[in-house]
């Protein structure tokens, strides 16, 4: 039975959510072991008023938090029996097999960093994320890209990038059951020559690759559409492009307003609009999606955004139990090995 | 009367286009004159077909011409009569006073970067492209921020960013008669550490400095709020950004699909998207804003799309009488001396 170690007390709504995110997965079938990490004293009062499956729930005590204001690096060294930072080591132990936080992302990647080693090739980790695609994929249809890096590594060289592309790809063969998911760098045009020199490195390198279905260069319109199954970039781009991706109702109720003091034509069009962007909101709603993985260590960290409901841990939870199931990691270090970056 | 330099050559859609542009800014009031370069012999017969005010449209013969699919520097070497470069050289030489192209941006760059100098204090030019927002600014109500740089400077150093910001403060202060821009770095989140050392150093910078209206950073969904007058960004993120925003309707297009296959609740809602996006498509029209200014030298250029009307056209000239108009290069100079970076 795969367990997965939560840190109970890392989410911006505190570990109420967490708790019952845990609580609701615990009665569905199939569900996996819980470690709920965090203050005993907090979350055993708070689990006793959820519905859950106690079998499937275990309280693992961890008297520190690390806030979102914390400077990770000083807040893991004043705090070393922090909620994260003992369900990371859960995880190094063997006493779990994955690791889902909705906290200071800073302080999880270093937790893992600290507890954790890198797999062989990787100089770099990177954060996944998913997004909805017109465009459906694999096995089971699935209707998302994956984007990695999405904030880990700012300023990623042509070997990260590369490496990205295999650890990408692993994570599409085993999450998405995709045997030859389609690999595109993400640039400003889709020319070989498009962007700065990492960037057309990493094309030359990919290209020249045959084990990689590499389709070449993609722009941020392309997202959507789905050409690419995993979409390569370095993490300032991606952290910038896929917020952009999840506010693109936001950006569509501005060009609305805007449109409308303007005059222009189509009015009847933008009247369209709020009924619409509620939809799109729907669609574009990561809460849906559970959280982002972080890849390239020897053990699975499952991130879930901070402003998490019950709803997103659950799911992320969800994703972290399927990457044990599939032995995602398994699957990267074996993609590293036969393929080298 | 001010003169603009068109090259008549550069354009995706050819000649006709550039000169029917030309031809209807020749028949409204106060308009400029304009020189048109190009082949004499394939420009005299179009234009001669064309309604026009002959006071105002003058040729400049320039046999050869470069193509978008040429390199840039091979082809300004084979080619020295090119129409951009002829364009450029008239105004270097004083005979127009801006040049306005829709050709090779690399090349209308080169071309300009050879004729005229760059201002005290500028490493590296800008190109600028406005964008639509919610909020209004300025004397006239301007609905617009500036972006910059959208391309020419794939990765700016914090100086570049620095100069970038005052460039286009000047630029807003003339072009949107906005006396006092507010300013912002374009990042991965608000705070001052966000982003890669370059951004944290202009950050840094720029916040120091008590002649800017200094926001801080902001991100792209910021963009179309408005929130920011000049929006100051690397040429590689920049580019990325503006063209997922030109490309929003197309993005929400693709997620309506996502949204339907996937019967997500709000079905109603994704039914009222294709009449929306039509609206959203004119508002995110780039071709009524005309086109976009090369900031840094000491000469204006105002470069329009590849696939630019006879509407953009007219629109891009508009744009350079305005920038010469309101002495925007002087305005520039002025601004760099008075604040140097």
């Amino acid at each position: 039975m795969p367990t997965i170690a939560l840190d109970a007390m890392g989410c911006d709504r505190g570990p109420e959510v967490t708790l019952e995110g845990a609580a609701a997965l615990s009665r569905e079938e199939g569900a996996p072991e819980l470690l709920l990490v965090g203050d005993d004293a907090v979350l055993r009062p708070k689990l006793a008023g959820l519905e859950h499956d106690p079998r499937r729930l275990h309280l693992v005590h961890a008297p520190q938090v690390i806030t979102m204001e914390d400077s990770p690096s000083a807040a893991l060294a004043a705090k070393p029996r922090a909620s994260v930072a003992v369900a990371a080591e859960l995880v190094r132990s063997g006493e779990a097999d994955a690791l889902v936080s909705a906290g200071n992302t800073g302080a999880v990647t270093l937790a893992c960093a600290r507890a954790f080693e890198r797999l062989p090739g990787v100089r770099r980790c990177a954060l996944g994320s998913v997004y909805p695609t017109e465009r459906r994929r694999g096995a089971k249809a699935d209707p998302f890209s994956l984007i990695l890096d999405v904030g880990l590594t700012l300023e990623a060289t042509a070997d990260d990038l590369v490496t990205f592309a295999l650890m990408g790809s692993a994570y599409a063969a085993r999450i998405s059951r995709n045997p030859s998911p389609r690999i595109a760098l993400l640039s400003n045009g889709s020319e070989a020559h498009k962007g700065p020199p990492a960037i057309v490195e990493a094309h030359r390198r990919l290209a020249a690759r045959d084990d990689l279905d590499f389709l070449g260069n993609v722009e941020g319109v392309d997202i959507p559409r789905g050409t690419a199954d995993v979409v390569v970039t370095g993490g300032f781009l991606g952290n910038v492009v896929l917020k952009m991706l999840e506010g693109v109702a936001e950006t569509v109720t501005r060009l609305g307003k805007y449109a409308v003091e303007e005059k222009l034509r189509y009015k009847a069009g933008f009247a369209l609009l709020a009924p619409a962007m509620k939809a799109l909101r729907q669609a574009t709603d990561w809460e849906q999606y559970g959280g982002a993985p972080i890849l390239g260590f020897d053990h699975l960290c499952i991130k879930a955004h901070g402003r998490s409901s019950a709803r997103a841990i659950r799911n992320a939870l969800k994703v972290a139990h399927k990457g044990v199931r599939t032995e995602l990691v398994a699957g990267i270090r074996e993609t590293l090995e036969r393929c080298p970056p």
